[in-house]
């Protein structure tokens, strides 16, 4: 399955280029940014889930000595401007403001109100102190289901729920609703010998990234602004910060620092136009550096779900129906998250006949944000957790089952769209063929679950500028941020195209004044599309040397070439340099080439991954112990083997916190009760075996090495891989993530 | 004159864009760079200007509490290296690195002998104070006519004078020796009616920036190294780093801040080594800040200079031949500039014949460095003295005697090289038709004079790139540190082609790793050439957007035309876009575009200026009052006029500055005695008229707006010009640079 073609760069396994500098401690995060003069700025936020603010006081914080400014959502929008968007009804516009700094009301927890800058941090802390905000509290929805109750509170009387039908004429907290209908699912049902059906539930959860979100802003005298920022895309927070500003997009410049985790969660930016209000008003660089509860109260989690799902299957194993409805809680601002779930969900198998219902509904907790794979985790979930129940039923072998079930090229997914150059059968084979499978798992308590995934992956914008030096080596300028090893596995490949070795391709991330646009760091795409990009610009300084060794020699360019690392013409054995030869030349023959290249990537390769775990199940505690783990995924063509295996690991670990341990835990109130490290457990290396990854390589045709993305697949499975592990151990089939100790005795019936 | 075409920015006189942040003090400059963990770098500098080092001590140095490095030759190269660059003659690198950090010898007062780094500069200033250094004085050698006697010290005893014959066979302080000869300058002075002859002196100069250099050097934890420079050249500082540390290009990033002064003193890096020393022996980031005397001692002025000049004329006022010797201190260390000054000297007029020796000899003091019009103030002062005193004596109107014997179209000049799209004459009309030459001029002890000059300018490499925002906003960046307001003037020529008002044009200097090679900041040539590399990135720009725009109306590219800030198809009214408006449309159609290109001009135009000046003298005290100034230059095509006026203001105010108050002065020993801005005067507010600049615009038609360099000439006539005022004002013609009462006096034969 392997790409065979001979690489000099592309497969090898180098340091990475931002190794030395963070084992060392000397990578600079958004937390290094020091500006003269800098004071630091600090967020109140709302205590209450559902409420009016009746009035905001920061007269005493004002007065504090050592406070520099304090904003409220009045410094944002003024009056006049605010009833002009209110006209104008540009209630996306208005939201975003809102998530900011609220105004008139407060639809979460940890909701923003204002804001101080102050001297020290300890200031900042002390002025929010002073800051008197009076609340009329009003009754907050936190569940799912309830939001939907005809009785439940309405978080956005003006909500009409947006559907590709009609939208609906009554307000309602459901957002989003939308269905899929394939075939005539109950003529399937009627067909199948067995069927099965369960309610899946699972929590919000945090993508978990270490260093909470940090900003820094800077104005320049005459209104130009620069943000040093901490986040997955620097156009993402150029284009936010432009944005609720107002400002013409040149006048906003974003340099990327290292990022300590984002996961997703860092797409969105959350403090970045705070710090810019906070130092323009305070007339000096402040930064905003949130802390752990603000990070978990205000920023974006992955929804908490509802998933029923029923399936139907003949006696010889051919699925034949499957019903599902998704409830996808969006947090406190209208959303769409379930519709990319039930796709996930319905991603790896045929389903001749099916009809899917999302329904994507805001309660009063923070809005939801991107998760690793977004949507797809709980929906994976409920459907492999009851493929493994009905292959159980059925008396298949579960990857059997899945295998006859599978998609292949040619089939048609739910949309009648034809998947083409997938790998889901190779990846089912391997994990199948895997000594794993069919290792002896003795002792009592324990079993052997697998799960299978399909994840679409993601191509969009790039951009890429390579310089070259007289020496021979190579400046490559992206505007991706790097937060899988992407400066390496892009420079991989312009490396490859250029015939140099690594080291030769100094690798670094722009600003956005001085790269062109290029999408946020997530959807798995940066090594696929940016190294697109990177690949396009090393052809075009390939190109444009060969241009300049052809004005040299005085033969037409097209008569130049550039293979193993030589510029020649064939027809004469004295035509030849080498890139570093050619290199030196360019300085006397018109100065040095920029090759360049901005792309928007329209294809991409899905990815499909299948897991296979072992637990053993303390029948007294309820503790789940996991004792081998092997993860096998269809990656295209792996740029760089250790990173690919990295990302399995990571992935597949942040899936099993999401199986075993974590959840946002309200009361009914709204408040969270675990916003902190101790009580939302993350695992830890104590928590895990090691996670054996095995890579598959089905070149994606669309990509001139093959890649797919390989990021996000690996956290789909574990859950249900998990589950249906436990099923084996102890004969419960869990419902419900995070799969606790108590649900798990719970489940079998101990308690 | 005026270049007629209409035009939206050229012309316009817009705020700088680095105005605001400049006059609210807000602008970064060296010093401003600070880095976690940051040491401070001190260098310990010889105090004879000829010795031995028999021995360094650092010991009690790096044993104070604090001390974090100690850095000597040693740090630079090993005695293996040495040897090996020793046995290879690579005299150049040796020399490079002596003046970075001295290894046996010390060649002036003021080089480098060792580096520490300490916590506090303080601390690091105690340390040097413990570092013991052995010396063997030898005897130095200071004037430059002194330096070519026989029983001279020899600097250098491998030293052979280079020449365009054959070197010479005995060692000698004359570093280039060359040789012009035109004609037949014995018959043209038997041709001559009238000969004058003089012998001309000037004293080193400093170029006078007010912000000592300063460098910050971090390393990677990988062996990457980053330089906050202090430069005019970011690639100058990378390729002398890269250069004495043996370096990839590529593992070395220098980052630009603002400068405060240069005028061709930055073009060198004096302390980016050392500090990139320090740092590395340190294992910290390190800042190395000289004060203003090792500016004066460890810095690059121009060269004194003695020259002898004669010049024959007929009755009729044409001049039939010249003969001159040009004797240029270069320094302790082998260069070249005598050559230039010739060339300077002799480019405004017709030489029918001529005899040219110039002589670049090496003294016992610092190595010279551009300024401003490198080596041609001297030997303009001497031209311009000699042919007013020339024109009197003929009984001429200075500037028709000028007039008579200028250089036109098609002229030759000394090489042999024909003039073509020159100025000259219209100069020298338009400074005969100003007001101010005509100006009755009352009063005893006054005199108006007037002197003419020629300057070469330059082109060479720079790189541009232009990113478009979908707001129609463009992000320009350039590798040309901006000393001049070039960062507007270059923008300006984007905005002018890309039909965009300058507003919607950020202009930024990019760094080494991310903008293509530029050369140094100097030779008037940033908004020629890198205005030039602007213009085509722009034209780039508009190719790629009407590229697109045929993409999206489905016809052939060259159907579409840009004009008038509008994107069209002739033949339909329906297709057509603003800028804007298609660069809303990029991001949806295949991502942004990214405009580049690196250019190296080789054709630039030269510039001529003359100057008026009005002079009172104080028959008592000797000392000169500038009473009114006029500076009229050919500036090709202004694009900002009031920058071009500031630069003809700001260049004159150094030639004045040259004539009447500056020069390093020495004892025999070889020590100056005047390393502080107390001792050594430079022209203040108080002592200056208001200096009034008349652009003439002859357009140069290399460049697609007619724009030649100016910032180098108008230092060139003052000190002629003045001359020949006090000439006219006392009767007493002056020969030696800087005018001070005492000489006058002198002249004037009162002491």
């Amino acid at each position: 399955m392997a790409n065979n073609k001979n690489f000099s760069v592309i497969g090898t396994r180098p340091p990475r280029v931002d190794a030395a500098e963070k084992v060392t401690g000397r990578a600079k995060y958004g937390s290094d940014a020091q500006l003269p003069g800098m004071a630091y700025g600090k967020v109140l936020r709302s205590p209450h889930a559902h409420a009016r603010i009746v009035s905001i006081d920061t007269h005493a914080a004002e007065s504090l000595p050592g406070v520099y400014a304090v904003v409220t959502s009045a410094d944002l929008l003024s009056a006049e401007e605010r009833a002009a968007r209110v006209a104008a009804e540009d209630w996306g516009f208005l939201a975003a403001c809102d998530q900011t700094l609220a105004h008139d009301k407060v639809l979460f927890a940890g909701q923003p109100i204002a804001a101080v800058a102050a001297r020290t941090p300890t200031l900042a802390e002390q002025a929010l102190a002073l800051i008197a905000v009076e609340y009329e509290v009003l009754p907050a929805v936190v569940d799912v289901l309830d939001a939907l109750r005809d009785d439940a509170p309405l978080l956005h009387p003006g909500l009409r729920t947006r559907s590709l039908a009609a939208p609906s004429e009554q307000p309602s907290n459901v957002a989003v609703y939308a269905q899929q209908l394939k075939g005539d699912p109950a003529q399937g049902f009627a067909e199948a010998d067995v069927i099965v059906e369960r309610e899946f539930r699972s929590l919000m959860v945090h993508q978990g990234y270490i260093e909470p979100h940090v900003s820094t802003a800077e104005w320049n005298a005459d209104g130009k602004l620069t943000i040093y920022a901490d986040t997955q895309g620097l156009f993402a927070v150029r284009d936010q910060v432009v944005w609720l500003l107002r400002l013409p997009m040149s006048d906003v410049r974003v340099t990327p620092l290292e990022v300590g985790g984002a996961f997703g969660g860092k797409n969105n930016s959350y403090v970045d136009v705070v710090a810019a209000l906070l130092a323009r008003k305070a007339g000096r660089p402040v930064k905003v550096t949130m802390g752990r509860a603000d990070t978990f109260l205000g920023t974006g989690p992955s929804s908490g779900t509802v998933i029923r799902l029923k399936l139907g299957a003949t006696r010889e194993g051919r699925i034949m129906a499957a019903q599902a409805a998704l409830y996808y809680e969006v947090g406190a601002y209208p959303g769409s998250l379930a519709g990319s779930g039930a796709h996930v969900m319905f991603g790896p198998y045929v389903f001749p006949n099916a009809q899917v219902d999302c329904y994507d509904v805001v309660v009063n907790k923070p809005p939801t944000a991107s998760y690793r794979a977004p949507g797809g985790t709980p929906a994976t979930f409920a459907m492999e957790a009851l493929v493994d129940e009905l292959a159980e039923k059925l008396g298949l072998d579960p990857l059997d089952f899945r295998l006859l079930n599978s998609v292949r090229n040619g089939s048609e997914d739910l949309d009648g769209d034809l998947y083409h150059h997938i790998g889901g059968v190779e990846v089912l084979e391997a994990a199948k063929a895997h000594p794993h499978y069919t290792a002896p798992l003795a002792g009592p308590n324990r079993g052997r679950g697998v799960a299978h995934s399909y994840w679409g992956n993601w191509g969009a914008r790039s951009s890429c500028t390579i310089t070259v030096n007289p020496d021979g080596t190579v400046g490559l300028v992206t505007g991706s941020v790097d937060i899988t090893g992407t400066r390496t596995s892009v420079a991989m490949q312009a490396a490859e195209v250029l015939g140099l070795p690594l080291e030769r391709v100094k690798s670094s991330v722009g600003d956005t004044d001085s790269i062109g646009y290029s999408d946020v760091s997530a959807g798995s795409r940066t090594t696929l599309a940016t190294g697109t990009a990177a690949i396009r610009a090393a052809q075009d300084v390939i190109a444009k040397m060969s241009a300049r060794a052809a004005t040299i020699w005085e033969v037409p360019a097209e008569s130049v070439t550039y293979q193993n690392g030589v510029f020649a013409v064939a027809a004469d054995a004295e035509k030849r340099f080498t890139f570093a030869e050619l290199a030196a030349q360019l300085p006397n023959t018109g100065n040095t080439v920029i090759g360049v290249a901005n792309v928007d990537v329209g294809e991409w390769g899905a990815s499909f991954a299948a897991h296979i775990v072992d637990v053993e199940v303390d029948p007294e505690t309820g503790k789940t112990t996991l004792l081998r783990y092997t993860a096998v995924q269809d990656v295209g063509k792996a740029i760089h083997p250790s990173q690919v295996e990295g990302q399995i690991q990571g992935g597949t670990v942040q899936g099993i916190g999401w199986a075993l341990y974590e959840g946002y835990v309200y009361n009914e109130a709204g408040q969270m009760l675990n916003a902190n490290l101790l009580d939302y457990k993350l695992p830890t290396a104590l928590d895990l075996p090691m996670i054996d990854p095995v890579l598959v390589e089905v070149p994606f045709p669309g990509h001139p090495f093959g890649v797919r993305g390989v990021g996000e697949s690996p956290i789909l499975p574990p859950p249900g891989a998990i589950a249906n592990a436990i099923a084996r151990a102890t004969g419960a089939r869990m419902t419900q993530l995070p799969m606790t100790p108590a649900h798990i005795l719970k489940q079998m019936g101990k308690i």
